[in-house]
């Protein structure tokens, strides 16, 4: 067989959007793919909720065999709580390096009604590439008005990778 | 590193279904997979509303770093707007090859209640990969009455994809 | 072009929570990732109703172009039905190898709320590892209280699979 065998990822992450009645008790800037979007109500969590990038991780973690967001940066972790999205993919891209892979690419897709992507998408990219040292693909899709994306009370992430074992 | 280095894609689609009261209004059949499904309802769109193909463009424009449906086919583009699910499929392999790419292969997976994929798979399975000029894989879950898949109110078409830079 | 290509594939499965009620009527015990859940209300279906298997088989039949879980265990062949997630899977991935491919990995992601995966990763892993006879990845996360997994009415497997034809 070939010596350079790819293993794919999957990762899967979302946030609910803070409320009207969050963000009177405290603004709740929103973070996405790495960006900040003045004048947008933000999603809700402990970090960020950065859910382009924690998809992401989710997804390099899954293709490398290393745990997930959880057991990566959780509880046993206590210092990357409430890091940056970026800050994380690129700890994340580094351990999975550490761990003997060479990064192909990840690509995620945001689901949900706002923001748009489009207008930024190359500066996303660039962020998002910038922090894991590989391609990363970005794009957007709506749920036509259904489920909890379609009624805006939140976004999925959803991301693939594939990575290499250095032989 | 190997100088066939695959990249990896992701796309999501959802539409809803045309309820009885839209249908009264107009009728709409159903396109999916690149098939008509006769006697069943339609899913709502501007265009075919056909999550199975749009999943795919997603997939493949994702592996390639050509953006998304939207980016390629929206309100820039307004000749394809309204076009068939198959048309726009086959145009996002073309531009997929014109940047550098052979497609490996794309998997769809659709998510709902209705249509049975099974009975007609093989005949889905043959028109998408002439569309795509490479393998498609069509396959079908449903989400045990749960979530607005569950509830039938629309299908969620999901994909992956392969691409291989030319060198 | 390489004579090794690699094959990508997806598969998703969504199971409903057994409810108080069931589980007064006949107790259903949690069947997940090829593991038992001692305590944990399972989850309803004519089989284990194993989301991490079934996700798995979807994703593995999807690469290799074999249809889905319906199309392999179902009405058509009633001796697999109610079979064990892992039997299925070790089903699945003889098929597969059979029809020609070389399994390179699988990647599941449990989406929901419960239970919880983290403690117990290394142990599914080696499971699911043993029924593919390949590597499996298996990881989790929740949707932040949104949609039906939120309110654990059910739990979401989502896998990606890569083949390769032997050559």
């Amino acid at each position: 067989m070939n010596p350079v065998v790819p293993l794919v990822g999957i990762g899967v992450d979302v946030h609910a959007f803070a409320t009207e009645q969050d963000v009177e008790v405290e603004p709740r800037p929103l973070r996405l793919a790495g960006l900040d979007w003045p004048g947008q109500h933000g999603l809700l969590g402990h970090s960020d909720a950065d859910v382009v990038c924690h998809a992401a991780c989710n997804a390099l973690f899954s293709a490398a065999g290393l745990g997930d967001l959880g057991s990566n940066f959780g509880t046993a972790e206590p210092e990357w709580k409430g890091a940056a999205g970026t800050v994380l993919l690129a700890e994340a891209a580094r351990r999975v390096r550490a761990a003997g892979f060479v990064i192909g690419n990840v690509a995620v897709q945001v689901v949900g009604v706002r923001p748009k992507i489009g207008p930024r998408r190359a500066e996303a990219e660039a962020v998002l590439a910038e922090a894991v040292g590989a391609p990363v693909r970005l794009s957007a899709a709506t749920t036509d008005g259904l489920g909890f994306t379609g009624r805006a009370e939140g976004l999925t992430g959803i991301a693939t990778a594939i990575v290499f074992p250095v032989s």
